[in-house]
C-alpha cells in the first residue's frame, strides 16, 4: 500500500513533520478481536511530503486486518517509507490494554542507514 | 507578503522574541475545509523586529487560502526572514485534529545558513 | 516455562517492544498472602517477538506460586530472554504496599553482556 | 529613570536575585491601548541590590507610556544595569494574548560584555 | 540490629531493588514527640537479598526510640549494610513538618567505598 | 546568633540535610510591614548538625527584625555556617507578593572556598 | 458613561451572556497604587445587547481613576444596566493581592428588583 | 480595635463582600510559639464598607498576640461587626498543621439575630 | 482519659470547631502491628473548647495501645465529648491500607440524643 | 463461608463503617480467566463488627474460585450479613476492564427489609 504524496514546498531546509493519529485499529491475528491504538509517525521530508487525507484512507485499510502490533509498526514504517522517500523517520504505536496488558512499539529509519 | 518592521530598539545585543499566535486559520487544499492550529515565530532580530499588528493583518491573510499545512510554515519562514532578516529564526505549526490526526510542522533558518 | 514466539516481521532494524501487564500477583513465601504488582517487559527483538496471548497466560502461571519479588523478577527475566532470544531485554517490577513498603525491582539482560 | 539601591550586604560572595513582577501594564505606540505582561528581572549584585519599593516605583512609571514590547524590555535591561552595576542580569517580559498573539522577549547583560 | 536475608536468586546479574516505607516512626530526642516520614531503601544486591517482612519489622524497632534524623539515616544504612552487604546502597528520610520545618537527610554506601 | 549543634552521628561519610521552613517571617525595613517566605537549608555536614528546635527558634528572632531579604538571607547563611561549619551549604529564600512582585535569594558557601 | 449597545438579535428567548475582563486595572484612591483585577460581567438580556469593542473603552475609562473596589464594582453594574436595560445582571470582580489580601466583590440586578 | 470603614458606595441593593488574609500570624498562649493561616472575611455591607488598608493594619495587631483559634475567630467577628454592622458577616479562620493536627474554626452573625 | 480545655471565649454563638490530625498511630489488637490513620474531630462547643496542645498530647496515648479502629472512633467520641460537653460532635477515621483493605468509621454525638 | 467478628464497642449509637478492598481477584467463568476489581463494604454494625484480618482472609477465598460478578457481589453481601447481622448492609464492586468494558454492581440491605 502507498500513501499519496505532494511536492515539498521547501526542498532546500530540513524540517521536522509529526502526524499523530489518536484513532487507529486493527484485529488480533489470534482472537480475532479489534486492537485499539496511536501511531505518530514522525520525519524529515526529502523531495516530498505525505498528503492527510490519503494518510488517514491508509490507516484505514487496517481495520479488518488481523496483524500483529510488531507487524504493523513495521508497515507502517516500511510503507511511509516507500510512499514518500524521507531523510529520516520513525514510527510509535501505542496500544491500548488487552488482558491487563499495555503494549508501546518504537520502529525508526534513516536514508544512510538499514536498506529496505 | 512583507510584515512591517521598526528599528530594533537595541541593536547592540542579541536577544530572543517570541510570537505564538493560537488563532491561525488556513484552507485544506484537498477537501475545502478549514485547518485550524498554532503558529509560533522565535527569533533574534538583527536591524528591525517585526510589528505586532502587521504580524497579525499577516496572519489573517491565509484565511481563505488553499495551502498544506507544510507550505504554509515554509511560506511563513520565507515571507517573515524576508521581512526582517533575523539573525535566527524558528517557525512551529500546530494542528487541530483532522480524521483523527494531530500534526506539527517545525521549520530553522540561520544567517549564515541556507540562503532562501 | 517458555512463551510462545512469531517471527520477527521486521528482522533488518532494531527496534522497541514494550509490555506492561498491571494486573500481575503471586503468593509471599513467607506468609503465604498475595501479592499484587505491574510487571514491565521492554526488549529489543531478535529473530522473533514475544506472543501477547502466550505472555498473558505465562503471567497467569504466577498466580498461585510462592516466590520472592526478586525471584520473580529475574525469573522473567530469564524465562522471557530463553524464549524469545532478544537483542536487549528489561524487567521492572512495581508492587503495591505490603506493612506500609513499597517496592520496585530492576533487571537488565545484553546479548553481548553476562550468560544466563 | 533610575532605581533606588542599598548597599550589597554581601559583597564578598556572587549571589543571585530574582524579582517577578505579574501586574506590569504599558501602551501600545500604534493602537494607544493598553499592553499587560510579566517582568522577570535575575541578576548577580556587584556593589549595590536593587531597593524593591523604588523598583516598584519604577515599573509604575510605564503606565500610560507608548511603547513597544522590545524597547521596553531593552530599557528596563538598560535603566536597572545603570542603577545597579550588577555582575549580570537578565530581563524576560511574558506579554497577554493581543489579536491573538502571545509574545515574550528575552535579553542579558554581562559586565565584561557589550559596553551599554 | 540486624534484618533477615535471603539467598540473591541471581547472583550473576547487577540489578536494582527499591523499598519505600511510607508509615516510619521514631521519637524526638530533644521533646519526646513522636517524628513521621518516609523511608527509600535503594540498593544493589551482592549475595544476599533483605527479606521484606524482617525489615518491616526491623523499622518498627525505632517506634519508640529516641533519635535525630540525621543519626536514624545513617544507623539504617549501616545496619542494612551489615544485614545484606550490598554492591551499592542509598537511604533517603523525608519528615513530616515540626515547628514549621520539613527535612530531608540523604546518605549512600559503595562496596569499595568507605568503610564503616 | 548562633544555632545549637549536635556531633554529626555520622563523621565518615559525607551526606545531604535539607531543611524546609515555610513560615519564615520578618519586617520590611522600609515600609515597616511583614514579609514572608520559605527557607531552604541545604548542606552537607562536617563535625557537627545544625540541631532542629534550635534552628526553629533561630528563625523566630527575625520575626520582628526590620531586614532586607537579600541581607536575611546572606546573614543566615552567614550564622548557619558559623554555627556548625558544614563542608557545603546552599541557603535559598522565596518571598510572597509585594506590590505585585515576587522575589527569591540563593546563596551558596563552600569550606574551601570564599572566606566569610 | 454608558456602553453603546445593539439589537438584541433573538428578543423571543431568554438566554445567558457572559463577558470576562481579565485585564481591569484602577487606583486605590488612599495609596494612589494601581489595582489589578478580574471583572465578569453576566447578564440576561432585554432589547439590547452591550457592543464588546464600546465595552472594551468602557473598562479602560477606569485605569487612571481612584475608586474602591466596592465603589467601582457598584458603578459598572449602574452603567451598564443603564446602558442595555438587561433583565437580569451579575457583576462579579475579582483583585489581585494587596498587604496579603485577596478580594473579590459580588452584586447582582433584576429587572422587576430594587430601583436604581 | 476597630477597622476605618468608608460609607457604602451602594446602599440601595444587598451584595457579596470577600476579603481573605492569607497572611494572618499570632501567638500561642500555652506554648508562646507564632501560628501561621488564613482568615476568610465574608459579609454584606450594610451603611459602611471595611477600608482595606486598615484591614490590613487591623491584622497586624495579632503578630505578637497571645491567643487561641476560636477566641481570635470569634474576636476579629466581633470587631468586624462592631467596625461596620454588616447585614451578615462570617469568619473562617484555617491554621498550618501544629504537633500533626490542622483546624479550622467558622464563626457567623446575622443582624437580626444574637446580640453581641 | 480527659483533654484539658479552655473557656468558649464566645459562648452566645453556636461555631463549627475542626481539628485534623494526619499522624494518628495505635496499634491492632490481633497482629501487634503498628496502625497508621488520620482522625477528624469536627463540634460545635458549649461551655467549653478542647485545648489543641493537650488534644495532641491526648492522641499519643494510643500510640502502644492495641486497639480496634471502630473502637478507638468510639473511645475518642466518649473521651472528648466527656472533656468539653459539646452540642454536636462528629470523629471519622481514615486508616491506610492493611491487606489491600482501607478503612473508614464515622461517629456522631448531640447534645439532645444518645445518652452516653 | 463466614468472617470472625467482635463485639460491636458501641452497641448503644448507630455508626458507619467502610472497608475497601483494592486487590480482589477471583476467575471468569467462562473463560477461566483471572478478574480484578475492588470491593466497597458498607454497614452500620448492631452486636457484631467484622473482624479486619479475618475479612482480608474471606477475601482470598475468592482467588481460584470461577464465579460472575452479579454473583460475587451478591454472595459477598449474603455472607457478610449473616456474619455480623448489621442494621444496614452495601456491597459495591467496581471491576478493571475486560474487552475495553469496565464494570460496577452495587447490592443492599436492611434489617427490617428483605430476608435472605
Amino acid at each position: 500500500m502507498k500513501v499519496e504524496v505532494f511536492e515539498n514546498p521547501s526542498i532546500n531546509r530540513d524540517y521536522e513533520i509529526i502526524h499523530e493519529n489518536t484513532e487507529f485499529t486493527s484485529v488480533c491475528p489470534i482472537t480475532g478481536l479489534p486492537d485499539f491504538g496511536t501511531i505518530i509517525v514522525k520525519y524529515i521530508p526529502n523531495k516530498s511530503c505525505l498528503e492527510l487525507k490519503s494518510l488517514k484512507y491508509y490507516f484505514f485499510e487496517f481495520r479488518n486486518k488481523g496483524i500483529f502490533y510488531e507487524a504493523v509498526t513495521n508497515q507502517i514504517l516500511d510503507d511511509l517509507v516507500d510512499s514518500c522517500h524521507p531523510k529520516e523517520m520513525e514510527i510509535t504505536s501505542q496500544w491500548k490494554v488487552r488482558g491487563g496488558i499495555n503494549s508501546v512499539i518504537k520502529v525508526a529509519y534513516k536514508d544512510n542507514g538499514v536498506k529496505l
